[in-house]
């Protein structure tokens, strides 16, 4: 696939400097770019950018005069992911159900479905327009895919569990599992409560690898609209996130847990049970939520204090065995001190 | 399906205030219910339920009189986990082998088993009396499966593993997957040892989605009798893990570490491997144990420490930047009173 | 299948003591060795061994007089290896395609490839020779598997993702879901970036258990040759992993993070994106690495600190509530002497 520079400019709708004859065949990053490639930069890249073996620059419009041909665009970033999308060539997938794929009794399948091999529908879900099933998905009983939806190989939806418009989850997610719920006797036996709710996935929510969201004892655990959710994050029964969190890999929600929207949680974090953690605020990689939490704030740690705190703490912390070599020595001169004056 | 209250309260043997007659159609939690819901409290929620839009709520026979219907029981958790399961009408699975299963050579199949589209029973496998195998499940080449177990799918027991009786395995989780184990020459190349050993489950073993049990190099990594593991944990090769243990999200535990009975480890818990952990303990989230561990401990920290005495340490560590503060003033004036003497 | 102890020695190359007649069945560790049983040790478990039941033993040939039959060989460990390999029966696959495998257009299959049950090869994907796919595998279009690599069951290798010889990639592992890559708008919708590159295995790479490893925004995720990668473990997108690394369970690696060759990250590791981790280090269990790492350290702790001085850092911090009893105490005498100095 060949794009001139010139058609690259009016895709993203950007300013050309430079000749919009020259024939580009590939977006790709900085390190990576041969002469017939078009990558993007921004500060602090741009001086490395002018300098990399691309044949031309994506650039924010706020940058100055550049060494080679350049489109200078509002959002260079959202730009180069148009071109990513444009250069990738799509794949051969044959649409339709494959003759390989099991649908069970009851099953209601919209427009454009693409059930590919070994994938099973069972009975009574409600599979919408558009959705692709590839190969060993799982989705069970009664279970609905909403329009749009990609699910990616070996991707497990419990019965009656709900997916919104335009999800994508990625291979070996399980959405529905069992809650992990017991009553325990005073003789350790522990005894399952059935867990009788579902998941309900708002529209457009993202989901990695390995990622496993309990349903719900009873009622629905909910992951807001928008929401994005990396790989090898666990959320426990009955939470309900809020819209367009970023979830990093490998955290953890204990179940329960109430979460407003637009919050970030670094890798690795993880989070009590039955908490309130208020929207619009950035938890660091691996904080330790152990309380409810105000909106807007920016933490870290474990427990989490503010992340200016948590970092002063840290850099105390380093210097503690020195310390306690100095608290000694003060008391021995004290001590001094006090055998002078008796 | 509807109950009257009467039955309910005969169902779980409790005692009923108000009419018998009262017709309910769910089980759910206090949120969630509506007029025609039976939901359960007990403190401190009793005030909460006691204004929910619920037709009637369980309660604890010690709760004094309510402005609702309601049946009172010994146990509110264990009579409404009974109520979920009596009003959650069950799928709708065919019986039997489907055709679309594979069944290896030498395959024993017990009575009134299920394997559903795409499950996989290789060579030489035990199938026991009334197991339940979802699509994409596979069963390893000798292994054996314990009656009335479930594997929900894409769930993989590797070869000669062996499972007891009515455990449940949630989707995706592997037992018996290769141990972590190499000989590393002076030139830092691994060399594979071979994992020839197994993993057995015994009875009434819970295994959350993702989780991951390693097969012992030789012998057999073993989890104990009524054991409950959450969400994506690993327990590495050749550990021996107690009865009754409950293992939270994302828990991990390295390789040869013996584990006695009835402990809690709390979520995203760490341990090295080759060490004695005591029965009867409880972990709080996050712990780093790092050495043996008596039984009958709670513990906290990494490494771990006594709960109480963790607590106090992370609350000395905030005042940490302050105390610095405090230790310069201090030196400054005691090398005042030097300056005076001398 | 039996073998003399005679035919064990000239096997492993090792020196014989005792008679070389006598015949063992199996090889297992000193716990579970019986009488027909080989067994290994070396310090600190040499008088252990001597006492066990095994009929011989595996012993390093700086070890002196030994009360059992012992054969004595340099390394100990691997002369095992290759005894439990020996002592161990195949498993019976029937070689080949099944019938029950979709293999798609255009896909290349080596010289003695066997592909089971439910797997799947998808359209122009190339399977080297002698490769095996376990049942539920998925391999993307134009993917690549070199040459003697094994995936168990439930693997996923997303399109154009390439895998060298010998490679093994255990159940639910899932090569080259997208990188988690968003745009963020002022108003927090995140807009996925089309993650267009592809993740590239070099040789003699051993993968865990649901591992995920990124597929790059543009270019490759690279795994060095002869890393081992255990359980649940998640590297980002267009992160490059040096050569014989091993990488313990539920370690996370952020995107664009560069790893030198011959780097052990303990279980539960975590490390920020876009740093350099110098070669031939070891970074202790959990250790959270913020910042570019020079070659050869040995670290620990969030931040990292040398493994000396962290040891030093976790000691003293539980001396840290009484540190403060003492610093007030301090305190006063001071503001004792100055109420009598004025």
């Amino acid at each position: 696939m060949t794009k001139t520079l010139g058609e690259i400019a009016a895709l993203v709708g950007g300013r050309l400097a430079g000749d919009a004859a020259i024939e580009i065949r590939g977006a790709t990053n900085i390190e990576d770019a041969r002469a017939s490639d078009i990558t993007f930069a921004v500060e602090p890249h741009l001086k490395e950018a002018g300098k990399c073996a691309a044949g031309a620059v994506i650039l924010p419009d706020t940058a100055g005069v550049f060494p080679k041909p350049a489109v200078y665009v509002k959002e260079p970033r959202a730009a180069f992911a148009c071109l990513l999308e444009a250069f990738t060539p799509p794949l051969d997938f044959p649409l339709g159900i494959s003759d390989l794929a099991y649908i069970g009794a009851g099953v209601q399948l919209g427009v454009g479905v693409t059930v590919m091999p070994f994938a099973v529908v069972d009975a009574h879900a409600v599979i919408g327009d558009g959705v692709i099933l590839y190969p060993h998905t799982y989705v069970g009983q009664y279970a609905e895919i909403g329009a749009e939806s990609v699910l990616y190989s070996s991707v497990t939806v419990r019965e009656r569990c709900r997916l919104g418009r335009r999800c994508v989850i990625h291979s070996s997610a399980v959405i529905g599992a069992d809650g992990f719920g017991f009553t325990t006797s005073k003789e350790h036996i522990h005894t399952k409560v059935p867990q009788v709710g579902n998941v309900v996935l708002e529209d457009d929510v993202e989901i990695g690898a390995h990622v496993g969201i309990d349903r719900a004892t009873t009622g629905s655990t909910v992951i807001g609209r928008g929401t994005k959710v990396d790989n090898l994050v666990h959320i426990g029964h009955n939470c309900r996130i809020g819209a367009n969190n970023l979830i990093v890999a490998q955290t953890g929600i204990s179940g329960s847990t109430i979460v407003g929207d637009n919050v970030t949680f670094g890798g690795q974090t993880g989070t009590v049970g039955h908490i309130h953690i208020g929207g619009n605020s950035v938890y660091a990689a691996r904080s330790g939520i152990t309380n409810d939490m105000p909106e807007g704030v920016f933490c870290a740690g474990f427990p989490t204090q503010p992340h200016q705190e948590w970092l002063r703490t840290q850099a105390a912390l380093k210097k503690l065995p020195e310390l306690i070599k100095r608290l000694r020595e003060l008391e021995k001169k004290v001590v001094g001190y006090e055998a002078k004056e008796n």
